[in-house]
């Protein structure tokens, strides 16, 4: 199973190195593609903080499963980041990010290498080990929304 | 490259099987989860479509990136389907989906069918293959949308 987190990987950075050929979206549509995939990562991490919390019962199959949809869609959102976004619809992304795209990328990337450590952990069936890389991810999402993202 | 679909495949499998292990979420955040899922695949078949249709230079790596964007997040939207939402939100979403569970999860499969069959046809670089898996695709959504999805 150690191959299948390798081809996740693999795919992310495939996603990531292409992201100069993207096609443009609508102002808007780029706005709500952020949004929906930030909105699916939320909904599939939620749980595996909950298991973390001991607030839900620990179910490997089902960690397995919301870690890889979390590593797969937490490499989405950038594309809509796309110039000229900065404001409209209701937008929560503060226009520091595309004064310091370059670190704005390396914080979505700290997350992304965190989701697929995730991925990776939830297939090990190690319970301690989970929980500490929800933390981890955890961090790498909050240090990006608190510089990045309006209250 | 091969190896690298197959296994695009086996995690779809493994997200259809589990859907009863979800954790249940809040009516509107079920709603906005579909909703959410529909619109990245619809953001990501788009420029296949315009591929497809000689709106878009056809670029090989970039059809690979969105089929496989594809093929991964048409596996999520089920999930929001959850009993008691066939109302709330802006919900396009027909009740009868929920009389016909089924039929209406076997129109699902067949989407989901496709698109794995789209991201491996992306893989091989066979312009004309692709243009006509686009077109089984697009012929899975409308089915769907046909049948349970209002105006």
């Amino acid at each position: 199973m150690k191959k299948k987190v390798t081809v996740l990987v693999m795919l992310a950075v495939a996603i990531g190195a292409a992201v100069s050929a993207w096609a443009q979206m609508k102002p808007e549509d780029a706005i709500k593609y952020r949004q929906s995939a930030m909105f699916l990562v939320g909904q599939n991490f939620g749980p595996l903080a909950a298991m973390a919390q001991g607030k839900m019962p620990y179910d490997k199959d089902a960690a397995i499963m919301y870690a890889d949809i979390v590593a797969f869609v937490s490499r989405l959102p950038l594309r809509g980041f796309q110039p000229g976004t900065d404001t409209g619809g209701n937008t929560k992304a503060k226009p520091e990010i595309w004064e310091n795209m370059d670190d704005f990328k390396a914080k979505l990337e700290k997350m992304q290498q965190e989701t697929a450590k995730l991925a990776e952990v939830a297939q090990s069936g190690d319970f301690n080990a989970l929980k500490t890389q929800v933390g981890e991810t955890g961090k790498a999402c909050k240090a990006c929304h608190d510089k990045y993202r309006n209250k």
